[in-house]
């Protein structure tokens, strides 16, 4: 029996109606909890009698496309346990998208082969781990199922360090990359600090998050409540930003505490709402424009205009990487989005996103826990930092930011070290038999 | 008595023959392990009689010329304890630099003012800790004591996360900041090598070290003897480069491996023996020349010559002020060099630098102690990667340089922490009354 648009949730159905297959892939940029989320997929999973096999599909919906799944239900306990910890997409990622607004051609016959495989492979239970392109995908893929009558279930996993999904308290990945930011910033701003002297000194930390600022404004963490701790500024993409202010706001920083440290998201944008970062008019050796990115645009702002000495650091991908220093609370609320997804699945429901619901406690405490949303809900809207979470004058996220994502930083993994390095998991995936003739 | 050149270890001293005041100072770059060190210098102290007052003086040489210590037997036990896991420079430090070559009156005044200043508070033990500079400054400070028949045991502490000194086997700081750095790779690597699709991709990881390698080099640990795992290049400013070769290597790699992690030391050099960051062509908005950066700048002939989508990551002051993941090796090491020095003093020498020497046990194991060398044979000496510890190609250290850093990273710091980030120490620092009119 095919699922309704999935606007309400439907408790009439009883387990183990539909008997078939799971399919979970992950999607987008990798975060350090995204395999967290795959580990609950697995052993919600492994409870459920009307699931019979366990697949993984091999980088995205571009893996699916191609049937390369890799069977779950061969891996060892222990290794499914430490994927918990582990950075990266263990099944692959792909950042191909079923395009159906400028390729609607190609997406037609994404779709016909998408069901062809779900057909030959008789999946019945599809959960994609993603942001808002992959919520999109499993929306339309949802939508699909049901006008083709094809029975099946699928359930959005949230998953992405821009903390840019709608409707959801949180999205897994997010409290990881503050924690880590936040820790670096701390480092960072100690030695910056230690080595300040009359001639003050400024340190740019560039991290992730082009539209939302949700990345950067969690480094305010760093802080704890004194004024004086780095970050001592940090740049926004959701505001913009007069450059002469900004400098005005470094040299009063270096005037007091002899230096400046200063976060930027890597889409922060001048008065115009132009990005900083991105000079257009500088070209390389073979004439493309140079991205200088925002931190080395300021720094030489910062440089030319105020003389002051000023270093860079660019995390990239070390930001969202970085699962050694993931936080618990992030690592738990995946783990649960995982598992909830199957179980909501298993109870009949389709087409909705897993989402994380915070409840404080009378005595402060946070009691976590899950709920659904419609994907129709989710797809391709961008959540902002809400406008009066930030001071009045741009530089610096407020208590109530402080108030929202520090609990999301709590708690430690006990990351297993070998040889003075971490233990991390690579899945066996062994692979599952194609059935189908390869994609055109 | 005054000591000799420090060529030679006298051991006719008996201990408690020079009583008077400790002063110890950081210097240059801060470490992971710097502070370790200073606890080291006041916990040893604290065990011998002859040494009165235990001082720190702030921010390096600039600091005690400008008076300014502080008590150190003020600090509470507990914060001694924890600054062997701190970051920074605890008493914070300079890149001052007495300079009789370039700037022989001030040079002179400087050292005058040094005397006065010892004088006045009957400074007896000096420690400086810090890198090849500060270990001239030392020699320096030790020679003119000789000259002027002033009492002063002078040891120098090394430091430094560019492992660049001579004599000693490593560098305190040295094993902390690849242990970082290779932790990093390894994630990175992960998350680069799980989003590789038939485009192929590249990630280049600029780190520290504008002279020697030892840092870049550091995280082929990364790789824990697999050539499939990340990095698969690695650049070190040792090496002249032929950039096409590295093109024609980075085009291999993504064809083997779908993806390619390079990590580059930023003073990497072209053919010609110039540093392929300092771009010197391309002027900012100011008229000064843009240094791209070595990362920014391979990125762009990658993306120009190969197509193939890069990105780039700054580790900056990040990699050297990561104290949460600092090796226990490390510390230890960087602890044992603060208490030898103390010890070395009292016992009546001067003139000289603690060195950490390497006894491999017949099982294998590594037995750790400490040496000193005459300060005449380390200052201003550059200490590179031996060309025999690198692959005839230049790509990668080979296996007598795992051999060596492996066990500079083993063992792990358990930092405290505290709504979910670490609990770094920060001294009271009370302030030593001042006897001297302030400095011309």
């Amino acid at each position: 029996m095919v699922q309704p648009r999935g606007t309400q949730l439907d408790t009439t159905k009883t387990m183990a109606e539909l008997a078939g297959n799971l399919l979970v892939a992950q999607s987008g940029g990798p975060t350090s909890v995204i395999n967290a989320s795959v580990a609950g997929v697995i052993t919600e999973a492994g409870k459920h009698e009307c699931i019979e096999e366990i697949y993984g599909g091999l980088n995205g919906i571009l893996g699916i496309l191609n049937e390369e799944f890799c069977d779950l239900n061969d891996e060892k306990v222990r290794t499914i346990e430490s994927l918990k910890y582990s950075p990266a997409a263990a099944l692959g990622t792909c950042r191909y998208k079923i395009d159906f607004k400028n390729k609607p051609e190609q997406a037609a016959q994404d779709m016909d082969r998408l069901f062809e495989v779900f057909q030959a492979h008789n999946i019945r239970y599809f959960f994609y781990l993603g942001g808002n392109d992959s919520q999109d995908t499993s929306h339309k893929i949802h939508d699909e199922a049901v006008k083709r009558g094809y029975d099946l279930r699928v359930i959005g996993v949230p998953k992405t360090i821009d903390n840019d999904l709608p409707h959801t308290d949180s999205c897994p990945g997010y409290g990881s990359v503050i924690k880590h930011n936040a820790i670096t910033v701390m480092e960072v701003g100690m030695d910056v600090g230690s080595m300040a002297t009359d001639d003050g000194s400024c340190c740019i930390i560039e991290v992730m998050g082009r539209a939302a600022g949700w990345i950067a404004a969690g480094t305010v963490l760093a802080k704890r409540g004194n004024p004086a701790n780095p970050p001592h500024l940090i740049l926004l993409p959701e505001i913009q930003y007069n450059v002469d202010k900004v400098l005005t706001k470094v040299k009063e920083t270096v005037d007091t505490y002899k230096y400046c440290v200063m976060v930027v998201g890597e889409g922060v944008k001048d008065e115009k709402g132009e990005e900083i970062g991105a000079d257009k008019e500088r070209l390389d050796a073979f004439g493309h424009p140079v991205l200088a990115g925002a931190a080395e645009k300021i720094k030489e702002y910062i440089q030319g205009k105020l003389k002051t000495k000023t270093r860079t650091v660019l995390l990239g991908y070390a930001q969202r990487a970085a699962a050694h220093d993931a936080s618990l609370t992030d690592v738990t609320n995946a783990l649960a989005c995982g598992e909830a997804a199957v179980r909501a699945a298993v109870e009949g429901q389709s087409g909705f996103m897993v989402k994380i619901i915070r409840e404080v406690q009378p005595d402060g405490a946070i009691k976590w826990s899950t709920g659904l949303q419609p994907l129709a809900d989710i797809a391709n809207v961008e959540h902002f930092i809400p406008r009066d979470w930030i001071s009045e004058d741009g530089f610096l996220p407020n208590e109530k930011f402080v108030e929202y994502a520090l609990p999301l930083i709590q708690g430690e993994v006990d990351t297993p070290m070998e040889g003075g390095l971490p233990k991390f998991t690579v899945l066996e995936k062994s692979p599952v038999e194609k059935k189908l003739p390869a994609r055109a």
